[in-house]
C-alpha cells in the first residue's frame, strides 16, 4: 500500500500535469499543492525541490500540512521520474506494460517527446523562432510516426506515454486556437487550421482527441485559468514587440 | 527467460558503453556486433536503427546473423530505453532495486548524469568551450552530492544508475590524463590532477575507482583503443587549430 504523496504542482505547467494524469489513471489518493511559480513560496527550494521547480513529491513520512513538509518524507523531483514513480508504485495500473519489450516501447516514445516534439514546441510557441511552425508541424509527425493504428502510444491501455505528451499537446493547441504565442500575430490558428484539416494529421487529431477525453484529462486540465495566463503573458511580449519594432 | 540479444555497439561510444555494462552486470547472453561509427554499413539505419546510431538491440526472433537481423525481432534503441530494458528483463539482478523509492533514487541520477555532468563533459572535453574546465568540475561536484556516503549511487549495488555514468567518467579520465581533447593544450592534466588530489573530490575518486574495478568494466572498456581514437581525432583537431591561429 503506497504512502502519503503531496503533488507540488502548478496549473501551467506541462511537466507538473504530466504527474497529475499519471495519480489519477493510477486511481491514486494525493493531495495537489499549488505553486505560484511567479512567486514562490521560501519554504519550497529548501524544504521540497532545491531546484525550485515544479512538479515534485513529497512521499510517506508523517501526515503534515504541503507548507511544512515531513523531513522524514522522501522528496522526489522530475516530472520522468515521477512518471516511472507512479508506475512502480502502482504495478497493477495500466500505466505501463508488464511486457519489457512494451515497456521499452513506451519510454522510447517518451525520449522521443523529449528530443523530437517539445524542443519544437518550445520554439515555435515559447520563442516565435523562424521557421517554428514548419518546425512544430514536423515534430508532430516524428510523433504521429511512433502511434500505432488506433488506441494510445503503446496499445489501447493509457500508459506514462501518452502523461507524457498529452500536457503539451492540450497546450500546444490552446495556444495556437487562441493565437497566444511568441509567434507572429494570425500564425498561431493558421497552423491549428492545418492541424484540424490536413487528412495527414487525421492520426494525430484522434490520438489527441482520445487523449482529451480520459476523465484523467478533464479532471486536471483548466483551459479558462491557460488561457488567462496565456493572454498576459504573449500579448505583453507582442506589445513589447510592436514597440521594439 | 529472456530471448536472443544482438546489441550493435561501438568501443568508442559512451551511450553504447552504458549497455554492454547492464547486460555484463545482469549476466544476460548477448552478441555484440561492432559498428564502425565513421562508416556505418548501408544495412544499418534501414535495418537496425533508423536514426543510425549506436547503441540498438535487437531482440527476439529467429537467429540470423547481426547483418541481416530478422525483421521479427524487435529494434530498440536510446541507451536509456536499453538500460532499463535490460533492468526489466533481469528483474532478479541487481540492476534496479525493488522499492520505488529507491528507482526514483537511480532514475533522478541518471537524469541529473544527462543534465548535469554530460553537457559540461562535451563543452570541455569535445567542444573546447571557454570556461570549460570550471564547468566540468561542477558538473563532477553535482554528481558526487548525489552519491551516498559508500557504494554505489543508491547503495551497495551497482544499478542502472552507475552504468549510466561510468563510460562518460571513464572516457573522461583517459581524455584529461592523456591531454587528448578539443581544450587547449595541457588544459586536460591540469583539470586531471586537480580531480586526483583536491581533498574536495575523494568521494568522486573512489566511486570511480569502484566503478571501474567491476568486471563488467573490465570487460567491456578498451582503454587502449581509445586512446589511439582520441590521439588521432585530437591530434588532426589541433593541428588544425594551430593552422588557423
Amino acid at each position: 500500500m503506497p504512502e502519503t504523496i503531496t503533488l507540488y504542482t502548478a496549473k501551467v505547467c506541462p511537466y507538473a500535469h504530466r504527474v497529475e494524469l499519471a495519480l489519477e489513471e493510477a486511481g491514486a489518493p494525493y493531495n495537489a499543492y499549488q505553486i505560484d511559480l511567479q512567486n514562490k513560496p521560501q519554504w519550497y527550494a529548501p524544504k521540497v525541490n532545491p531546484a525550485s521547480k515544479v512538479p515534485a513529491v513529497a512521499y510517506g513520512g508523517p501526515a503534515t500540512s504541503p507548507e511544512s513538509p515531513a523531513p522524514e518524507s522522501t522528496k522526489i523531483a522530475e516530472s520522468l521520474v515521477l512518471l516511472e514513480f507512479v508506475a512502480d508504485l502502482y504495478p497493477n495500473s495500466h500505466l505501463l506494460p508488464k511486457d519489457p519489450v512494451l515497456r521499452a516501447k513506451a519510454r522510447f516514445f517518451i525520449d522521443a517527446v523529449g528530443t523530437k516534439l517539445n524542443p519544437k514546441f518550445f520554439a515555435f510557441v515559447m520563442r516565435g523562432e523562424a521557421g517554428g511552425a514548419e518546425g512544430l508541424l514536423q515534430g508532430i509527425e516524428e510523433i504521429q510516426k511512433l502511434l500505432p493504428e488506433e488506441g494510445f502510444a503503446v496499445g489501447k491501455d493509457y500508459t506514462i506515454a501518452d502523461a507524457s505528451v498529452t500536457p503539451f499537446l492540450a497546450r500546444m493547441e490552446v495556444s495556437l486556437k487562441h493565437d497566444f504565442g511568441a509567434f507572429d500575430a494570425g500564425e498561431g490558428p493558421k497552423v491549428y487550421e492545418t492541424l484540424q484539416s490536413d487528412p495527414k494529421f487525421g492520426r494525430f487529431r484522434k490520438y489527441l482527441s482520445d487523449c482529451k477525453a480520459r476523465p484523467s484529462f478533464q479532471k486536471t486540465f483548466d483551459e479558462a485559468y491557460l488561457l488567462e495566463t496565456y493572454k498576459k503573458r504573449y500579448g505583453e511580449l507582442r506589445a513589447q514587440k510592436k514597440k521594439n519594432d
